[in-house]
């Protein structure tokens, strides 16, 4: 029996989440659910997973009957949770984060925010209290998977990457895209910050330092390699030269009900298999630096470390915010994320309250530079 | 320190392993080498490697200082062997296989005949007298390596196959098709007799036989996909849908080290490493069976059980013969085990002798149908 606590329930991955906790009822007992906006969808999940606690930005007009209001960071520390699922959007995961490994708990990690800000500082967490951070990102639970066993060196990661819709997109056609088509994402259905970030690359840069502090890979063992049909999830080769891939149609079912259950697995019929019956092919190719500038800069930050990193996740969260509602173009992204990195002069070890000043000043100072104009 | 002996050093895959005991000279005590005809080689091997005892067809005229003549099944079995790497060709290596089981040694099988004549029987071998079989060819490795760290129900195995040189060739076209062209094989240099059966996918059926003994899957949850790059060697489908793949260029020196150190993986320069810096392709279709008929063949033969592999086998190193010598043409490759197969009344449960019989009169019987016409 796994008792967990969801922050995050009425996000794509949340829901997810309870699917699967819905297919192994027996497996799970339910403590906590957290939620923004969505009050309606968090009421019937607390009805139907009956849970002790709750958060959410709307508290209800009356609560359900044996529930209780807690914040995120308390009820990810209660001494009777075993595992916390953190799929909550942006810098608001670092604190639950931090809160729960101090506790000693599994943390199923779907947020990247929280190890883009603080890896150094959750790996130190995890390390010094004996709590565990999970990978729920399909990428970096692929490279937990083909680690399985394997207990050497690794020789290099190669994490995948779709490439986005503007894979094949003339470049001097690319600051003129509209947000209708940066969403329109050839392989994953996501929430629409992930899939904007998709389409710069700036996600895969993000995979990137995470999987630096989740696997321990030195920064130049870790190759990204364009794969659009996204069915090799990532890579892993060893010191033998060996290679290991993790792959299946793309869907975040997988990653999820791994990291909740592994090292075990169980069949689950919303899972999909990969179907063998017809003609199949895997492309890959190089990442063009010129297409996808953003992914060498957030590399860089990530590379400089401090509060470097904080300042790229809040600065590209206002840009593609900025993006989104039309008042920068898509190019723009990567100028005004550019501008507050270049701004900013690095904390080289700063504590947790300094990463979250930094993320406060960036936050800021991209919004002041988006409405003033970012050219 | 490992102490090994290598049945067949003269041979690709004995001249790659001596590869790297040289490579690897503090980690091996060579004990035995056994060869065929190739006795100056045998003699310069044994020069560098000084192994107590060796085993040739054509014993040399003066045997060099320190080393006696002993034969293969004495030697696999010897009290100072760690390991032993079968790299015979045919039945032959059936008794020292067996030898080096009941004396509980590591056994290295590269020779794929053992296992398909008596897989039950050395899977039997295995578990009572605690010895093990660790896979050298290159698909059930990559299923081995696959395995790692997963202890849970395999839902499927996916074995590539190249398809070999006739992939495109158009169906009425098959029957002409020369020895030179079969040997040209896309993706492999190997021997003759394993590059012809490449061409027929009668290795492959000997793949799926292997496979179903090595890893204990049932018939039903074993597929066969064709993959012209031979780039991933092969995939392993879990409970949960997640697949594992194993890839890396075709070379046998991965797999040949993998067995000799497994669990653990040491940097090797000469075995060759993936390139990403290029775009590069993974294509995957469904067998035709009406193209490879060898193959629907041979796992029926399989299935069968009993002697009916054995009497496969047999036929099969006959037909091959046939074939390269000029006698047959390479669509009665199919017709000589075909019939060779019918003829036979198999034994249920046989004993080694029973099996050893059965190879003997399968070798008979398809010597006289080659030399008197196959149809």
């Amino acid at each position: 029996m796994r008792r967990i606590v969801i922050l995050g329930s009425t996000g794509s991955i949340g829901r997810q989440t309870l699917d699967i906790v819905r297919a192994f009822r027996q497996e799970f007992e339910v403590i906590g659910l957290a939620a923004g906006n969505n009050t309606a969808l968090l009421l019937e999940q607390v009805a139907e997973f009956t849970p002790d606690y709750i958060w959410c930005s709307n508290p209800p007009a009356e609560m359900p009957d044996g529930t209780k209001i807690l914040p995120m960071a308390e009820m990810a520390c209660l001494p009777e949770v075993d595992q916390v699922m953190v799929a909550l959007m942006g810098a608001v995961g670092l604190a639950p984060t931090m809160s729960a490994l101090r506790a000693g708990k599994q943390v199923a990690l779907s947020n990247k925010e929280p190890i883009v800000m603080a890896g150094q500082i959750l790996k130190a967490a995890e390390a010094e209290y004996g709590g565990v951070i999970l990978p729920v990102d399909s990428e970096p639970s692929a490279i937990w998977q083909c680690l399985q066993g394997e207990d050497n060196h690794i020789r290099r990661l190669m994490i995948t990457a779709s490439g986005g819709p503007f894979r094949r997109t003339p470049l001097d056609e690319l600051d003129k895209v509209t947000p209708e088509q940066a969403l329109r994402h050839p392989t994953w259905r996501m929430g629409d910050k992930i899939t904007i970030d998709s389409a710069t690359l700036m996600n895969k840069a993000f995979e990137v330092i995470e999987s630096r502090w989740l696997f321990s890979v030195p920064w130049e063992d870790i190759a990204v390699v364009v794969h659009p049909q996204s069915t090799i999830h990532s890579m892993v080769e060893f010191d033998d030269g060996s290679v290991k891939a993790q792959l299946g149609p793309p869907s975040m079912r997988l990653p999820i009900q791994y990291a909740l259950f592994h090292p075990k697995r169980f069949a689950n019929d919303e899972i999909p298999r990969l179907d063998i019956g017809a003609p199949w092919s895997l492309d890959f190719e190089p990442l063009e630096p010129k297409r996808f500038p953003c992914f060498d800069l957030a590399v860089s930050a990530g590379k400089t470390g401090g509060t470097m990193p904080a300042v790229l996740s809040a600065a590209d969260e206002v840009a593609v915010q900025a993006f989104l509602s039309g008042s920068i173009g898509f190019t723009d992204i990567y100028r005004l994320v550019d501008r507050v990195l270049s701004e900013h002069n690095p904390q080289p070890s700063p504590n947790l309250d300094a990463i979250l000043d930094a993320d406060r000043w960036a936050n800021r100072r991209a919004a002041e530079i988006a409405s003033s104009g970012v050219n």
